[in-house]
């Protein structure tokens, strides 16, 4: 079965998953990315949590979310058959801890939130959170249990959809695009990509390629690598997110001692600099959590811009003929890419997506219907 | 004039200087080190800085140092001849501060001890000290200006070390060495390299490669590289050397907003990870004297492995027939790299050596006299 022709145009987590999917469904697909894989996706934590991040008002994030998460186990098996790789799913899920008071009333109001959404988690004194995760500090005092949420191994996830992609004929196209109009992309060469549907995938550099997608903003999140050395403790089993005096803080465990650490946001522009602020801020915090961190090696900073949007939820539907976006996945585009690889598959049937995505509609911002005249970007 | 044959064994500071300058004084030359400039040297500070690590009880290494300080203008010019390119010398001088009385009294002792030599330095309150270099921080109390002790760009005068061999005709063999016996250097993959004279200069692998040097051993400095953003405040023009309640810091200055962070060092062995709590100390105590950096991008985190020896002093000479010994450097392999190359070019030509490389004698260590027979290494 020979379908249609698709450029996706982005290689982070959202393009690659749309583009091997897309191509394992019989459609000719390129992908157009000076070099996929490089930028937020590859910096990220990769964690699968929709109930950790839950809020109130934000009840439609949260069921797609939740139908996102559901997507995971399949889709792993689906990238592991197709390229016998492993992309790193673990199942052990999340705990939640706070310090002072205030971080617990703070977990009290999620646990409290999602229980009257019909998922309440199992509420820890900090002795039961380090009987789960002897690693944890004494400075712990509370904590929540929360064994939905779980998380992947992002870089590995990149390298399986990159063989994947490669495997089902995905042809990379490596130019970098200036400009999306309908189903034509021009390139920063001059030359343009034609294809029957187009799917706009450029996360945090979305608004700089199509004026209805201006509300797309970046979002700088700072992530440190950590290994544990021989003589250290090992990390934990488990996602650990903290509160810590108010301030967030994630570390996520990975495969062979690996150990990522983030928390920072700024909404700094195109800024993909480490600052020794951000650094002091990740490793204090860290370490009240998990202070055996202290003798692991710190293996790398980086920075990566996430695509922030006005109501936090995705843009994944028609945006005009020919021009379909996945993109403004935020922090949760790791989460998000199998359900949204899903729906862009049904949008180029003509099928109805998954419901959850209905709510991603990048019609529903009144910014992108009627684009303001003159705004600059 | 064409002379005998030399064979230079690591391509750090020194192993580089030797073998520019036996080159350009009519040797041929052979450097074996299978990525030349990637150890020590390439993590270093760069001070050039004989005064400020003065310590009562090493007056051969003061005298040393200050030789070797004065070799250094006209070793940067004849590089900037032989390349074209800049080393980076700068003439600035260094400010030391501290803040705690604790660290003012220590001040006091080194400023007592140089005076009693001769140098003495001028003594700064911390406004005197703010007045210098704006940057620093409202808890520095007190300081002291050395205007004698400088600094390079250790990743400049790598490079031009590595230009400046290559024009001068040095033969880069890419071999890891694993044993040198008088003339004749044993290789990795089984194969040797004779020449009329060896010259070791290892740095922190020396002990391995003979049984006379298993003094030497491997101290651990972890390095961070900063760059000022448009938006924070420049670095200071001088080195900034700090105490910081007990605890040594410094801040060296590079062009272009370059600024070049170290202190820790861990007798650790061969080991060159950076870990967290090293990053986190390096950064509190650099924060305290210099504010500012918060806002600075953190470029890199690196640990590098400096030659000790148990005075403190390297080892330059004669070690036995056939064999010149250049290591053991410690903190001071780019200060005194210009006198040792040209105390090995004496030695090559069969003349004395400049005479405060006299202490530095490799049979002054009793050890390397009669090797306890059974050491383990």
């Amino acid at each position: 079965m020979s379908l249609g022709t698709v450029a996706v145009v982005g290689g982070g987590v959202i393009g690659q998953s749309v583009a091997w999917r897309a191509a394992t469904a019989g459609h000719r697909v390129s992908l157009v990315d000076p070099a996929p894989g490089s930028g937020a996706s590859r910096v990220a934590g990769g964690m699968l949590a929709p109930l950790s991040e839950a809020w109130p008002g934000e009840e439609d994030l949260l069921d797609l979310g939740r139908a996102a998460l559901a997507h995971w186990p399949r889709f792993a098996a689906r990238l592991t058959a197709a390229t016998g790789g492993d992309p790193g799913l673990r199942t052990e899920g999340t705990v939640l801890v706070g310090l002072d008071s205030a971080d617990r009333a703070e977990l009290d109001r999620l646990a409290e939130h999602l229980a009257g959404l019909g998922h309440a988690p199992e509420k820890l004194t900090g002795r039961q959170v380090r009987a789960l995760e002897p690693g944890i500090g004494p400075e712990v005092r509370s904590g929540l249990l929360l064994a939905e949420d779980l998380s992947v191994d992002n870089r590995a996830v990149l390298a399986e959809l990159a063989e994947a992609g490669r495997r089902a004929g995905v042809e990379a196209v490596a130019g970098r695009a200036v400009a999306v109009r309908g189903n034509r992309i021009r390139l920063a060469d001059g030359s343009t990509v034609d294809a029957d549907v187009v799917v706009l995938a450029c996360g945090a550099w979305s608004a700089g390629l199509h004026p209805s997608l201006h509300a797309v903003r970046p979002v700088k999140g700072e992530v440190l690598r950590l290994r544990a050395r021989p003589s250290a403790l090992p990390p934990p089993q488990r996602t650990v997110r903290a509160l810590v005096q108010g301030r967030p803080s994630y570390l996520v465990p990975r495969a062979g001692g690996g150990l990522v650490l983030g928390a920072t946001q700024y909404e700094a522009g195109h800024d993909t600099e480490v600052t020794v602020a951000g650094v002091r801020d990740l490793l204090r915090d860290a370490e009240r959590v998990l202070p055996g961190i202290a003798e692991y090696a710190l293996v790398e900073c980086a920075a990566g811009l996430r695509p922030g949007t006005p109501d936090n939820l995705p843009l994944i539907g028609w945006l005009e003929p020919g021009l379909v976006v996945a993109t403004g996945h935020h922090r949760n585009g790791f989460l998000l890419a199998p359900i949204t690889a899903e729906a862009v598959l049904a949008l180029l049937d003509d099928r109805p997506p998954p419901a959850p995505v209905l709510a991603a509609d990048p019609h529903r911002l009144a910014l992108t219907r009627e684009p303001l005249s003159g705004v600059s970007r």
